[in-house]
């Protein structure tokens, strides 16, 4: 339905269109793959590079991904996501409805983004974390400024609601950033930080679950999930044992 | 102009469509309703049910009204604003633009919801009451987990700008939460919480009109707007009885 | 592409256009512009005036300009960005993706609003300031009411991402808001303020530059980009000196 699909554009097979899409030049779409409504699919930019959108990935409707804009198979991107040029999205990687992923980032497979959440350019985002709605990763220490770093989120990272990074921060492998923090300073491995002025709180066993009282972190060791690998627990040991 | 409208879906008498439109099966529309363009309503989920749109109700462009979502009469619905499965929003209720509501959320009659607001899964939200822009109800106390339970907010409460309510929460009756604040544990009726830690500051009578110097709360009996019903302040002391 | 351009809009020359566009009546587009597809330019609302979009200027991709908005010349509209009724925005001005622009707003020219910025109505922006992103301009001291007025940023102002802005609050000329701030007070020229509750911290001088260690503030004297007019610096103290 009033569909513009450049015949310079590369479809695999059983793609899936809404209508009132544009695909530009220099695409290419895995198999299996669905595109929303609205949405427009490398979007001309100073970055003339193949934008690729693995097999399996859906994009939801209303988004924009412009040229030069590698992602993975089997990710799911939600509606109005903005995805600006030189940015790599791994495997099985999601981004939830309304983010702004800003250009120059690079994320790793099996990565949560949730709704809303900004990420400003030259951040680093590594496997299995999460980033909550409405989380900031900033990159300017002296806006404005043409010396741009960004965040660096390890693995297994929690990071709540409403989280502010400021330049250059990194968040430890498997801790947990409390809502609404303003995260000034690096956050150690498997530790808990919140609040502002940032307090670090000690380690992620601290907080319990609820119901059984027992520890909700690390999550990996108790969290159940279709998206994630079999093996989830395992994983999170294989790669805690890199930062000994 | 270039719509879509499924002939499975019901439309009522005097229904007015913009541009670019998708209206998929399954969808029932009041009459007199209107739709904005780049709108998608019936969106295709695992929830199948019947999407219906009341009479005299509104719709703003670019906005996604997901399958099993029951949105009442005159209603108003912003620009770019997601509605997910099984939401219900009662008639007369306004829900501003880009805000976000995640699914299985009961909205009353007579709320306003303002821009960008994020109503997390399970959420509830009654009559009379305001959630200012930037609010988010959350709704997971150890994110990731599968056991999510979202805020209350009461009838004729306010809630400020940018304030975040961590899951389960209540906000009482009248009650006012000031701009920025991490909510964290109920509010009482009538009360005035702000900040982070939330601290409770007493009646909210005790907040005054910059002008008069008279108590600006409860609003509900100083503020006029035809959107309302005429007896307002009588609708005020009807429910504030119920909870005696 | 399926645009739908009324006969009534006045279009210049070379103006290029998208695909799934609404240009309504009434509207005037300057030679050279662009926009960008799934946007609607002179959207219909109470206030019937011309909505006129300057010469070279870019609105991006599913943005909705209202009806009686006026937009300056080489201005650059993001993606998602609404401008509600009776806004001004000067020549050479920059508005971010998402920013939602609630109408009766006054933007001077060379302003940069980043994206995801809120800014209500009546409130002032003047030229060479900076919004960075999710900033909020809010304008009513106790909500719901019917007294509206809105915050003052005076040029070259930086308020930095997040900050929230309370009613008629005025940021000073040169003055450095921090991240994360609740502004419930009037910040004076050339001053930095940060924090919830804000705290007055000095002058802008003291926030040094990371490697050099030299004054990052007054910004003007330093900062590059090919946007601004080469004699940046002597516009600062041209408009600095109306403060004395």
């Amino acid at each position: 339905m009033n569909n513009y699909i450049s015949k310079k554009a590369d479809i695999g097979s059983n793609v899936i269109f809404g209508s009132n899409i544009v695909i530009n030049d220099n695409v290419k779409i895995g198999d299996n793959a669905q595109i929303g409504s609205y949405s427009e699919i490398g979007h001309p930019c100073k970055k003339e590079g193949t934008t690729i959108i693995g097999s399996n990935t859906k994009i939801n409707s209303h988004s924009i991904v412009y040229s030069s804009v590698n992602i993975g198979d089997n990710c799911r991107i939600g509606h109005r996501v903005l995805i600006r040029e030189e940015t790599n999205i791994k495997s099985n990687s999601q981004i939830g409805s309304y983010s702004d992923l800003e250009g120059f980032i690079n994320i790793d497979e099996y990565v949560k983004v949730h709704s809303n959440v900004h990420i400003g350019q030259f951040s680093t985002v590594k496997s299995f974390s999460w980033l909550f709605p409405y989380c900031i990763l900033t990159n300017d220490p002296t806006p404005p400024s043409n010396f741009l770093e960004g965040p660096i989120i390890n693995e297994f990272a929690i990071v709540a609601t409403r989280s502010t990074l400021l330049p250059s921060v990194s968040i430890g492998f498997g801790s947990f950033v409390g809502a609404n923090s303003l995260v000034n300073r690096d956050v150690p491995m498997e530790t808990i930080a919140s609040g502002n002025p940032l307090i670090i709180k000690g380690n992620i066993s601290r907080i319990k679950l609820p119901k059984t009282k027992k520890s909700a972190y690390p999550w990996a060791l108790r969290y159940e999930n279709n998206f994630y690998p079999k093996d989830l627990s395992k994983r999170y040991e294989v790669l805690r044992a890199k930062y000994f």
